[in-house]
């Protein structure tokens, strides 16, 4: 949602093949979500704000899952692990001759924003037509951080690695995020030069720095907040960048004017919307695709997933609240009752320990406690539809296929497995009789044998 | 629970008008509720640990919703937003002739305690017969807060807002707090006095002590904590004060003897009581009216309101306790139950799936998994009357109204709608028929429609 | 699961007797849980780490409740509460004339450590032959500690209190963290030396250094963590404490490959096991014995306790799983079920409101929405026996005992009180009667008796 480039093209690689040893999965690491989505989505989300050109992700072998997550974007084939500049290197085929600007971001940073990345493009493209740019940040702790070394005019002249700076360049609390951005003209000569004599004999994209001024090219540095390029290498760190993404939604979601009783116990898809007034109980998950109007009330304990809850309505406590669902307009729904995939109309309620699946309920009918829809059949699924102003009774089964006519009223404890029509009446269950004495004599009975039991 | 101050006369005019634009909301900001009291009630409670003899709550025009909440306390109109000070001046003629001390409190500071009110007006009755005593506060971040201006022996001598403070004044870590009290005989001479030559053109409170000095009156201090002051301007600062507020609650809780398994997920009302050696695992939501007796076990993922828990009954996980309802000594009520305006007898059980709503049952009496009371035929609700030791069958429907007399055992699966004598057995089900066979004819030949469909 | 000492001999003294009058129970401190077990227990698990060929716990006047939990390990009585010396001195005649080392620890430090216990043996095992080795820390607040005096080679030359401490002995950062270790040939020598001579009249046991030393003997200090010795007086320390314990077992679930969607709402008990690729949603309750196999989802609102979850098996939300129960590879268990002393087959499913308890589900099976097993009849409890790939209906109430076969269909709404056959269909339910217009009719009624009501 911030400034786009209109004017001149830009080009996205994202590097997403590293392996993640250290999250112990057999996931890819990009894969793993933050906020419901995987860390890689979060990447190309904020990279589409900017309306790239081309987005490139560059994927490792066997990581057909990544491919799969990020289409319809392309995808190339990093073969082997050689390092950063190598990964880049690995999608000059798919950019082709492509002469814009060339952004690259890390698949593991999903706390990125559009607006952080539009600051570096911009620095690529500010005084001195610098060949590459270089996000900078000024972490609380710099630790063992390479820093970035400018010239009087702010130009980079150098990214220094920590164990090789000097204590005055040590000194310097611009560090290097990792985040660059290339005039795509000259990326490729560029990479082509950096070489790989170092321990690990990899080719590392920090290098490009001291090869572009090698090559008389100036280069420039934006600065942004540590926190965009906090990456993620083992599920301790996955953790920890889910509670910053959290915050941030909190946050959104009570400045638009929803109330979060314990904002700490609220939880947010990156989709979530949530309309002026809402209020928000303790303990609530919200799922991907969840849409609240304004008005809803959502009670502690909730859990809801892929779900449009109308003006007004009233959710739990203890509501769940399944895909494909569409709770109307001042409808209610209690506490431990399941709705999915199913439409409730305006008004409707369904208060207490009943299950609502493949259902359609019309307007100001109330589902009865412990009522519940049977559209299984250990094979098939089938629909309910019930009527406006219907009354279920109390632990009813409605067997589906069936429909109930507006009006109608089931009695409690009924199995209802053929249609009712409009204003009748349905009751299905066994005469009540009456045995005097037998509990009594029952009960007798039964504590003889426990205290037999226990002497024998 | 602190000083009150028997011998003085009190009044307290407490400033509810603000809009609250920040909110988002329609409800008027001093509603908006903390720990399920509005922030204006907390106010009102803190004032009235002090007995005072007047209490006057300033609204704003529209503010019908705050003057009905804070009744039957006399609510004055502010029909202009001029002000703090225009503000006080809206409830001189509600106080009348009235010459003891004015205490002037903010309606959105939810967390200023009784001690702190008592300082104040303790330090307006203090040496000097101060006109004023203001309460001053050190925040660990002074900021732009205007600063206390001291003589030597203690007296303020001027409030001095952060933008015309010299570097001297700036270095002064005694900040205003807000809260003034005065003296009733002065007070409306000094606020007569105060100008509106200022950016906004408002009439300010804070300039009573300019003009108190200036008709040759004393001003004292008073210091307080700064969360007692702490106010509401947006959502993200209400979670903020509910926060902390939460906080106080709960180790209030655990001092008296509770304990909590994790005190950030447990949430408590202004109201809330609990007995000593209780037990509250986590995820535990108290709404309003709730008393919990000493030994009783609360498990996890409980939702109480309006109910009492008796000694040693044990609750949860998952149990949720409506308003009206009063659950035994040494009941248990468990997971996924619902209890509405029902009272349960000492020992009683309803220990899965059970929905008890506007019910008695009596001691010892097993309500079985599932068992649901009627309560509602649409238009009407009814009460259901169990009496002692009976046993209430797994997915029993109890029809009301209906009685159950002692130690009657209701069959599972039955739905009553007559009375059952004590000690009768009640069955109302279908007689079990088995067709042998069915069941795997059945699954061939769904199977084969399946495989059909999917060929089609 | 450190270093343990086998080539040494070692006794364990845990000091259990305190009163704990500021916890406000009935309950003996070291007795109050955390993560699920007794703080003596945590302090015992310590202990046995380093293989000691003693353990004495020592405990006050009618403790007989520390007592039963410590056994088999052997408990001796401090008939007064005379100090930690005195305590000590309890255990003289349990330990005889045992002469290897003896180390003394205290029952209300659960978060102490084999690692750090360890250290301190091996100090007291150190050059110079120290009698004493004390155990040191370095808290972020000294504050009121009594500081560690130490000469240049590091020997211990006294432990000073920080009233009796120069301004210079403040200064020293090191602290009394009050576990000791002791040469057992040396130990009764030195606490019988020890007097009462202060303000309390109790026999301090950190006395025994100075007492060591003026007997000749060398002292020595081996460092710790601060939170290895933190102490519980009250149930705000005892709720301070669980979270401590709370962060460590997270820490490792998650470095262990388990995903944690929020860590601060998962709390594990002591013994909890998870395996690989386990995914845990928010508000998660583990209980004691829990195992879960690699590859299972557990979703947000579960509470398990003494189960084995299977691999790959999907959990929640709204599960109560209860001990005695195992779910088998692949199995399904959904929202507001119930599961008790039960085993559910690979792949068999109940997924919606339902209560599977003292029961054997076999592969396969499908336990509808609902569905109940009637295992109690107020008196005693019996088993279900459902076969494979059964499918129970919808509410269906299933009274135990029953069996049911392999294959076999139970039909929405019944009651089983009878053996099904495998591949049959059961059906045991009312017929469905329809009265037409009879809704419509009764509806005007009731509306027509509410209208009079309110006028009347």
């Amino acid at each position: 949602m911030t400034a786009s480039t209109p004017t001149a093209t830009l080009a996205c690689i994202v590097l997403a093949a590293g392996k993640g040893t250290r999250m112990k999965s057999d996931l890819p690491k990009v894969l793993h979500p933050i906020a419901n989505e995987p860390m890689v989505a979060h990447v190309l989300r904020a990279a589409a704000a900017l309306n790239p050109d081309r987005v490139v992700v560059v994927v490792g072998p066997g990581q057909e899952a990544v491919a799969k997550a990020v289409a319809p974007h392309a995808t190339v084939l990093q073969s082997q692990q050689l390092g950063t500049a190598d990964a880049v290197k690995a999608a000059r085929a798919a950019l082709g001759d492509f002469d814009g600007d060339v952004l690259v971001l890390f698949g593991d940073t999903p706390l990125v924003r559009p607006e952080t990345l539009s600051l570096l493009v911009q620095a690529r493209r500010g005084a001195g037509d610098p060949a590459v740019a270089v996000l900078g940040m000024r972490p609380a702790d710099p630790a063992a951080y390479g820093r970035l070394v400018q010239d009087e005019a702010g130009g980079l002249t150098k990214i220094v690695e920590y164990l090789d700076a000097t204590a005055e360049e040590r000194a310097i609390g611009l560090c290097n995020a990792g985040l660059m951005a290339f005039d795509g003209r000259r990326l490729w000569a560029i990479l082509d030069a950096i070489g790989n004599a170092n321990a690990k004999g990899e080719y590392y994209l920090t290098d490009a720095v001291a090869v572009a001024r090698a090559q008389g090219h100036a280069c420039a540095v934006a600065e942004g907040d540590p926190a965009d390029v906090e990456g993620v290498n083992s599920r301790v760190e996955l953790a920890k960048l889910e509670k910053l993404m959290q915050a941030r939604l909190r946050r959104q979601a009570m400045l638009n004017g929803a109330t979060l009783a314990d904002p700490h116990t609220v939880w947010f898809s990156a989709d979530t919307v949530l309309g002026r007034d809402v209020t928000v109980g303790q303990n609530v998950v919200f799922g991907p695709g969840v849409v609240v109007e304004d008005g809803v009330t959502i009670r502690p304990f909730c859990h809801l997933e892929g779900v449009v809850v109308r003006r007004e309505a009233i959710i739990g406590p203890y509501s769940r609240l399944r895909p494909g669902s569409d709770i109307g307009a001042g409808a209610h729904i209690g506490n431990f009752v399941e709705v999915k995939a199913s439409t409730l109309g305006n008004g409707a309620k369904a208060n207490h320990l009943a299950y609502v699946g493949d259902a359609d309920i019309g307007e100001g009918t109330n589902i009865g406690a412990g009522a519940i829809t049977c559209n299984y059949d250990g094979t098939f699924k089938y629909r309910t539809q019930v009527g406006r102003n219907v009354f279920v009774g109390t632990n009813a089964t409605l067997v589906a296929p069936v429909q109930v006519g507006d009006g109608a009223f089931i009695a409690g404890g009924s199995t209802i497995t053929e249609p009712v029509p409009a204003d009748a009446l349905a009751i299905g269950r066994g005469r009540q009789v009456v045995k005097e004495g037998w509990a009594a004599a029952f009960a007798t009975a039964q504590k003889a044998r426990k205290a037999a039991q226990k002497k024998g």
